[in-house]
């Protein structure tokens, strides 16, 4: 029997459709990568091609043989410009603020073959200092209104480069879907006086069936209206609107969980294309008791179509508990080791 | 310089990213479909085939030797089934209902080689009818509370089956996208005393600027605030909240439009995927003065990646004024009489 399911922080359904569902197993990928280069002469987010990108704006030094471990540029080819100040117009029904904002890159690696499923934790690790010092730096200018982290990965999840690297682009407007997930929020805490992401946690992490795996800081699970397969949200345990108000112990276990929950991915369902994306409050909300920031994965294995077009409605063809049950039982450290015996 | 811009009735920002604009020409598919046969002997929407449905809803018998203009039948793989009631159930955060829905297939035609852009407009009419009939009828089902009509074209918009098809799918809930859009629409109505998108078609008449055709029911323009490159909505002139208001004449002339439009997205732009969705009041909203309804057509010429997904805000690559004036210069009929006259 298909089920229709409501998101309880978005409001919006979803639905399950157990007469097409497909068994996890069934979303295992069987597109074969080309092998990649650990270094490409024409990419310009290779060493020694530094001359290739704007200036940079941030770097991780290296302590070894390699140039860096992590670079922050200016994307090339910006959807938003930080030479201009923003400003409104408002013309009868057209209203347009002028293309103010920031857009970076971040080259999480030297290594044009790696990908960030494989690294080690503690590099991961790097590159979340990274996101979270651009993150508070831009939050202080008063140009911007919001700021939205995210990885693509593979050309389904929207992405042409190969070299590992993921974005960050700061806008002088907050998206209406994120006013208005807000304002759900908010509405949630002033009927119940509680934070609705900390109500959900506490069920989830009661009843089990969708959590895929905790640590000291941090809950992995599938959501129980989850969109689309296997898309996974990574929670903070602690109340935290923003994530600027990470601390460094966090950081350091969120760079595990993160890491692991991809290296599932990548083995149980053979490195499909997928997003990831980091939201948390905009600027002017930070600190509010009412929102809790996460981490979204979004593994890209099947088409939106005309119906979620058409209505913002989703069908999901994996159930989310199956989901789960699956991910829990994908062994990183055991596979990994065995293809570390495998090529020794 | 990019610019932002604001969607008038969703109230959804999208970046206008002029810097890495594309030109209307660069959106041209290059992919080469492979030719069609007229009949497949195993598509299960071939005529002769018919006993490989579930038995048929509806169907507009042919005057000549086809057997069949159009047949509506259940989907044999249905994301919602007509065989329960819809019961809802909320426990604590996880709220439910049951998989009750409709979920209809319509075959538009007999020739599994034909498209909708490329059928005399009286077929296409024939086509809209059915819509219509089935709109009707379910609309009567209290069970019912919305309905959405769509067309998926090419694997990029989410279909796998290449005989022509539509399909509509009837939910027992309104979904949250399209209870949060009335919402708009009734403030802006309590505002100012109109229809925003009766205001909105008054300034896109008086400015032409995003206008491709006019005729005398209907308006087709590229949105102010398009989120994609070509999307393209239909209006029609008169206000109406729900599609089950149209009048014969102007089903007729809808279907010209709608034909003239894919023709010209199908000449133009060489056959790109596309989805076209209906967007009409729930059943309980007939009659309102704020809503208006509207065909929505948006060929899949890019990705969805991780900024829309973690955001809801889009970046599109060609101006929607740009757009508006490719699609004018598109003249499909001087493109299908040279085509006939070469072909005889």
């Amino acid at each position: 029997m298909p089920e229709l399911r409501q998101n309880f922080a978005t409001k919006e359904w979803v639905i399950i459709a157990t007469e097409r569902a497909r068994r996890p197993e069934q979303m295992v990928q069987h597109r074969e990568r080309k092998p990649l280069a650990p270094f490409v002469a024409s990419c310009p987010f290779c060493p020694g091609n530094e001359g290739l990108t704007p200036p940079e704006v941030l770097r991780v030094p290296a302590s070894t043989a390699v140039p860096w471990h992590v670079r922050v540029v200016p994307n090339k080819f910006a959807a938003l410009s930080r030479e201009v100040e923003p400003t409104r117009t408002v013309h009868r029904s057209r209203r347009t603020v002028n293309g103010f904002g920031v857009h970076d890159v971040v080259i999480e690696t030297p290594d044009h073959a790696q990908v960030l499923a494989l690294m080690p934790d503690s590099y991961v690790a790097e590159i979340l200092r990274v996101y979270k010092t651009r993150y508070d730096e831009l939050s202080l200018d008063p140009r911007i209104a919001h700021i939205t982290i995210f990885k693509n990965h593979g050309a389904d999840a929207g992405t042409s480069l190969e070299h590992p690297h993921s974005q960050l682009i700061a806008t002088p407007v907050i998206s209406h879907q994120v006013r208005e997930r807000f304002q759900h929020a908010l509405r949630h805490h002033d009927d119940f006086g509680e934070c609705m992401f900390c109500q959900m946690l506490e069920e989830e992490m009661e009843e089990q069936a969708r959590v895929v795996m905790t640590s000291e800081h941090f809950v992995a699970l599938e959501l129980f209206a989850s969109p689309a397969p296997f898309c996974t949200h990574i929670y903070p345990r602690r109340h935290m609107a923003s994530f600027g108000d990470v601390s460094a112990a966090e950081i350091n276990d969120l760079a595990r969980m993160l890491r692991t929950m991809l290296a599932k991915l990548y083995h149980g369902l053979k490195d499909p294309d997928f997003n990831f994306t980091l939201r948390s409050a905009p600027a002017e909300n930070f600190g509010v008791k009412y929102f809790h920031w996460y981490v979204s994965i979004i593994p890209r294995l099947t088409r939106v179509a005309g119906f979620e077009l058409g209505s913002g409605m989703f069908i999901n063809t994996v159930v989310p508990e199956a989901a789960a049950e699956f991910l829990r039982k994908v062994d990183v450290e055991s596979t990994e080791s065995a293809a570390a015996a495998a090529t020794q």
